[in-house]
């Protein structure tokens, strides 16, 4: 431990093996704990010599009624959906949202959270940049006191409150619709493999070969780095395979509307000799012909979510103790899987 | 006047008959003054008893190294591609950026405006909403010298520099593309007739018909609310029109996608039977079948032009004397377009 080390409430939780969240109360004074707890909570605080931290208390009390969020990207809809629900509730609520966007950088997250520390504001929702892969600003923030949440894009590193998409899930529905049309050979195309989302779907394209009377065997997996580029690779190794797939699921939407284009430049119908899906529901999406059977995620409502259990917080409507919002995701079929009627 | 007025620095050269920022830099002891002018513009001040601004003063030089935006929505690309710009310039200038949506809200507009001086940003970057149509926030975020600029959506009440896009001469490109791909009657489908970019393209279309000889008498112009509904409603209008045109110029992308679909459905041939034309160059406009014909704007670059110059202005590398860019559009011919090969 350095010197001049100042006792958290985390290391008083840990000695009396209580919540954090339990000693925040109890050193706030709330009424929701039973005297007792609060006594040896208090007593234990004082024989460490827990130093109350003014600055954040005094933050607290003169609210800027602002929320900070912090995004990955902004040209994505997906978060652009999120930052919508999340200014909306906001908005509803009397509070004002400032945003920014870490670019996928893990400096510009940083970067932005003393920003938006540094503008105090009252809490704040964040989304992980995907080169974030230590947590001591989070740890830090937590330490400070300042409430804050995840969504999206989380860490169980740390123990607050998050809201995420079941994307196995979404796979999962998506390649089993696939095989349900008659595909007898569905390929996934991954994004790089160690990010979460790339992990999760693939947990669900997995399931969904297992449940129709696939083996792990039967999985034929490509990677792209999701630069359009890397997508067109990937397509035109998908068509030069001697064992070509008859579907194809791909992790994002872009990464299907990249494959769909080479595949129509090349001759093969799309989905008469191979079917294509993705996941997001972008607004292209729609509009391509043929139309991308995809599996629609509740950004908007995502924000809302979040925006609304963080505002509780905020507001002692609800305690800190960590929840966790797992929302789940539609298949929209369309004509690019559509191989039944052909 | 009202009782208590503080004496502001454009009272000051109103009188004198010289800028305000020549004032600006007066009372800022400005080596790049002449020490007369100097001296004359410093005795007016303390003849009207004006009172420097000592908040502002401070927080001038209590520098956060952050760049607020505030823009009316975050979901359009356009707006998006912006913001890329500024963040791109500003971290390569070690500026952090925080950015805040109006929602096309004028309140919500003032809203943002509060928060961000709140927050102590060193200058704005500002698109205005839809709605704003009065200007008093603006003019006194200039009174209290706080600096800032205005992109894309601007006014000419404020004397603050301006990034904007020549829209008139991007319509007049597309007009005549279509009249010399052999259009004989070309239609304009408007948003709502009071926005700025309503009339600049308007003002484009009616050049480009008249440079190809046709008269003011051969303007067809629809109005659209710009929802899909409304744009719907406008194509099935055009279909039914007795005198219909065979060529549509759309105000924006959304418009010509949604038009194009209802034409689709009808059985109509785009562009045999009509050709269509677009603005923006939204992603889903290269991949629509056929795809579409339109104008692409800088809005990168746009970004980091305004971002510069705000940075330049606050560096004191440039005076604060405004300036006036004007960015110039690109014609992207695509199929939507080719009557000429069918």
């Amino acid at each position: 431990m350095k010197k001049g080390h100042q006792v958290t409430m985390k290391e008083i939780a840990k000695k009396l093996g209580v919540s954090v969240s339990t000693v925040s109360r109890a050193l706030k004074d709330s009424p929701e704990l039973h005297p007792d707890t609060k006594k040896r909570i208090v007593e234990m605080a004082e024989s460490m010599n827990y130093q109350y931290n003014l600055l954040a208390q005094s933050l607290r009390i003169s609210k800027t009624k602002v929320l900070g969020v912090i995004v990955p990207e902004l040209t994505s809809h997906f978060f652009s959906s999120n930052i919508s629900g999340i200014q909306d509730t906001a908005s509803k609520r009397g509070y004002n949202v400032m945003i920014c966007q870490s670019n996928e950088s893990f400096e510009q997250e940083k970067a932005n959270l003393r920003t938006l520390v540094a503008a105090q504001v009252d809490g704040l929702l964040i989304s992980l940049s995907r080169e974030t892969k230590s947590y001591e600003h989070l740890h830090n923030l937590y330490e400070r006191e300042i409430p804050f949440m995840m969504f999206d894009r989380v860490t169980e590193e740390i123990p607050v409150s998050k809201v995420t998409v079941d994307d196995a899930h979404g796979a999962y529905l998506v390649v089993d619709h696939l095989l349900k049309e008659g595909c007898k050979r569905v390929a996934y195309v991954s994004g790089q493999e160690d990010l979460y989302i790339s992990k999760k779907r693939k947990e669900g394209y997995l399931k969904a070969l297992l449940d129709n009377g696939k083996s792990l065997e039967d999985a034929i997996i490509y990677v792209t780095d999701l630069t359009s580029k890397g997508n067109e690779e990937v397509a035109l190794k998908i068509l030069s395979d001697s064992n070509r797939p008859d579907g194809v699921f791909c992790m994002i939407d872009p990464v299907a509307i990249d494959v769909m284009l080479v595949f129509k430049e090349n001759g093969i119908r799309v989905p008469g000799q191979i079917a294509l899906a993705g996941f997001t529901n972008n607004p292209t999406s729609g509009v391509i012909e043929p139309s991308l059977t995809t599996v629609s995620q509740p950004g908007y409502e995502m924000g809302v979510i979040a925006a609304n259990h963080l505002l509780d917080q905020l507001d002692d409507l609800v305690s800190t103790e960590p929840q966790s919002f797992v929302l789940q995701t539609t298949l929209i079929p369309r004509n690019s899987t559509k191989k039944t009627s052909l």
